[in-house]
């Protein structure tokens, strides 16, 4: 999550047609537990996980660059993490992520000005892009593995060679995430001492 | 939700001592359906709903106001909203929300240096304030109310004469409620049809 590689970005910003959490009859429910397991093509696509939008809010941020300068000039954007239930159960208990970790990253316009609103920045609109971070130690070399989605068709994994990977393992403080940017789970990791030992707040 | 009234942020502004969705041993597993339904004390008091941070997130926003001025000119805060689960699947079938149903804002800080950070902002610390309006037709004249928390203990009711109360009856976008910023609802409002007829985008 948080790749915020100007690369990694372009690849992935898109429109998507609705919003994930509606089915075409408007219908939803919340996902049965089973639903939230990474599921993979024949040919190891992973498929997009339809239901993220229910699953446990970590948190959001706006416009965040690693550089120094914002990623898009022109444009503003929040990013909201979401988490499968059973791995956040397992890491509300541990302070550890489990094999099937799906965190999800959805990026979302912001608009200013809109109904009574005259400050500040709210979400609008579809979600411009999708990214997933899925964890499988016997799937993928280095555990984790990164896909960038383009409409809700299944996408296969960034390569291991792209800045998202080597970022995220220099700098995020738990396992490859960035937890010190979700507050829910920091005070959880820092009560685990599962926080990386090179980690500096 | 989202009542930038100074008065209202003033009375709820407050550090929680930890995060509410953490037990003190730190154990902590999604809420079963029976939890999304209000509490209250036999004064009428409601009590603090301790797993909103599981339910169903709706959106995110940054300063808003509606008068033009920051709410807080020296804080820079973020607003998380979340719904009852029950309350959430009512509203993806019928486009209006239920007896019962709870809408949780949580205000965290924005902190934009941190880490590896550069730019934008991200959510860093313990809620600073945690409000909640609830919908009961038999309990409230007006069929809705609003509580301020401060820290866990239950609250009481925020007098309807509150700016708060005819903001959202003259603003909101779905039955008092502001789901223009909420794009996942807002697009099944819309297929609905259950914005009200007098909302102008």
């Amino acid at each position: 999550m948080h790749s915020r590689s100007a690369a990694i970005l372009a690849t992935s910003l898109f429109m998507l047609a609705a919003a994930p959490s509606a089915s075409p009859t408007g219908e939803a429910t919340l996902a049965p537990p089973g639903d939230s397991e990474p599921a993979y093509t024949a040919d190891g696509r992973l498929k997009f996980p339809e239901r993220y939008r229910e699953w446990v809010f970590l948190s959001s941020s706006i416009d965040m660059s690693y550089r120094g300068e914002a990623a898009m000039q022109d444009h503003s954007m929040f990013d909201n993490i979401f988490v499968d239930p059973a791995a956040y159960r397992a890491f509300m208990r541990t302070g550890t992520w489990p094999d099937n970790t799906l965190l999800v990253m959805e990026v979302r316009g912001a608009a200013e000005k809109g109904s009574i609103n005259q400050h500040g920045k709210f979400q609008a609109g579809a979600p411009m892009a999708v990214e997933v971070h899925v964890k499988d130690t016997k799937r993928f070399s280095g555990d984790w593995a990164f896909f960038a989605f383009a409409g809700t068709a299944p996408a296969q994994q960034i390569p291991t060679t792209a800045a998202c990977y080597s970022c995220h393992q220099q700098h995020a403080a738990v396992d490859t995430t960035f937890v010190q940017f979700y507050p829910t789970l920091l005070s959880i990791a820092t009560q685990k001492r599962t926080l990386r030992p090179d980690y500096h707040p």
